[in-house]
């Protein structure tokens, strides 16, 4: 069986590596700080939304990172077009469904994207998921309703039956592909109070992707490293804003050592 | 007499219990920030603006808050669209005219949005709100060039004439509905020094809202909170970088019992 | 010989005495950081990007910033006209050609507004610039693959060329109008971790080039400022989100008279 903080360790050094340019049609809330944690990490970031660039500018890229937190019909098609060219050009491409499950709008959008492109894996925290999964736990705006606990039988389901891999983030994160469960302790509930906390682990998710072709240890490494990130940023903290300043040191100061010490992955039978 | 310290208190343990979803349709500059206030605050921030979503977002939301920042007429139809839907559901509306005054376009979208939605309170600088009012004082940029001392009578005349509470920031805030007036002596200079420290009290005012349905006390009480957590920022700033980051603290850490102790409110006579 | 150190003690000072209105046409990641860089340095920042308001706007401004960071052909079209207005008011226009030589999109579209409007100055590392100079240097996303010292001739050539002061930013930076080649030494590594860092630096040029109608001068001092602002937020950094919040206080306490003492700019021969 895989050692997976050997594998997180190796991922890190990978990224820091070859700084692989991630490409982000994102939302307008996240964007600057999307961009600060993937420089952070050594990962290069670009945002990109333009109908009539984001099929050259995805060509370059070692990954693709949908959000669809503040979503128009336009973005919606440049991600659509974005994804396609992905999928010819073997780019993994990361999908993260904000607020699926809380309107229509989103809800048919992600399903839309799912349907009419080859999405590598989708983050979210457990409502989207469960929304995406066509189950009826409501959503409450971009909030999540469910524990991870409750949804883990829902989701390992649900990525059966949509054919890609899940994430759900929260307390702990969980990783399914339908047959494999993984399970990341890492993180701090600091995590919840800053917006785009969970935008910007995607983005990561999309960087790690883009140096291992496994989604499920590419996801969950990726949170391993981000959720230390959180429990490192938490320790001198007086709130949610020193804790988001601290939490960019705390990604740029990481080593692959540490994470391959402090990582807490663990794997389950689905 | 109502009791405006007792009442500060009050508002925000409701905000902290009742955690209200607030609806934004703001501008570019200032969405991550606005977010995070609110966040630190215990509110749910959400932003979107689609002309397709807004009507079912803002029917979960306990406010709406409308900013013209950035503004472009599509964004102008779908903040119409989303408070006419506000109107019908009872969700209060609050309304950033940033720069009205300054260009045709803000102030006459001001105006528009004003007659044709049922607006529960506008909260702008001194020179934003004249604007409205129909005075001839220019704006420069999004600056005030009045001080709230200059601007009050003709801020209660506008309140009148308008039919809408109104709310001056500056040095010291005024709140007004025609009749009552009201001040707010907390805050700090440094507020002036960071980019949509306004606009994020709107937002604030909102969620005090969502919990208080008197447009005046709701404002004056969320301007109290917002202006002690100035306060408290200041003390060890160096600078509006450290400021900004101890603000989103102190929002945070500010208890409901400390405000209570702290705010600085006091009713006027028209 | 113009002292250079007493040109920047000067342009700092005279930036702070009549806080120029800077408008910016920027992109969605760094619009934020920029308005929070403008306003730490005593300038005053808006956003406004509306085909129907851009040239009310600028009317009102003393410098135009444009960037291409987050570009779609409706903010082209915005672009163009605000810089027109610009044009036949005397208001100095500052391009940022963000991805210039990444995308057709982006190296078409900053041409267009080099061949259509007049620029005072062009920002960019150096892909970005050489790409608009013709060359053959490829841009990977928004990083800079040429160094500044390879780049020399090539941007002296070019700036005669396309008849443009160009500005290459950088471990070290080059001002050069094609006759005169200015260098400016201060700066910190841990500037290209954070975001919208250059984007921002453009936007300080415009606000100095609002009192130094020189763009060769305005351009190096300016950077001079931001550079130096570097050196003082990386002393007691820990990684890139401390040192992005000391920059804005660095920004924001840096006297002229410090500034006059530790600018190192320099005039070389082209």
């Amino acid at each position: 069986m895989i050692d997976l903080r050997e594998k997180a360790r190796e991922n890190l050094r990978l990224v820091r590596e070859k700084s692989p340019l991630v490409h982000n049609i994102t939302n307008f809330v996240v964007m600057n700080y999307t961009a600060n944690v993937l420089l952070s990490l050594g990962a290069a970031p670009v945002m990109a939304h333009a109908e009539n660039e984001v099929e050259e500018m995805v060509a370059m890229a070692g990954a693709l990172v949908l959000n669809i937190g503040t979503l128009t019909d336009d973005w919606t098609a440049s991600m659509i077009k974005a994804a396609k060219r992905a999928g010819e050009l073997g780019v993994p491409v990361v999908l993260d469904p904000v607020g699926a499950g809380a309107t229509r709008l989103r809800t048919e959008t992600a399903a839309r994207i799912l349907a009419e492109t080859k999405v590598s894996l989708v983050r979210g925290n457990a409502s989207e998921i469960m929304a995406l999964g066509g189950s009826a736990g409501a959503t409450r705006g971009v909030d999540s309703v469910h524990t991870v606990d409750e949804a883990e039988k829902e989701v390992v389901a649900a990525a059966e039956k949509l054919g890609v891999p899940l994430v759900v983030t929260g307390e702990r994160d969980l990783i399914t592909d339908g047959g494999r469960v993984l399970r990341v302790e890492n993180g701090h509930p600091l995590m919840s109070r800053v917006t785009g906390m969970g935008c910007a682990a995607t983005a990561v998710i999309g960087a790690f992707l883009a140096v291992d072709g496994d989604p499920v240890t590419a996801a969950a490494t990726a949170l391993a490293y981000y959720g230390l990130a959180g429990e490192i940023a938490a320790e001198g903290a007086g709130g949610p804003g020193s804790f988001q300043v601290a939490m960019i040191d705390a990604l740029y100061g990481i080593t692959p050592e540490r994470l391959g010490e402090q990582a807490r992955v663990s794997a389950h039978k689905a």
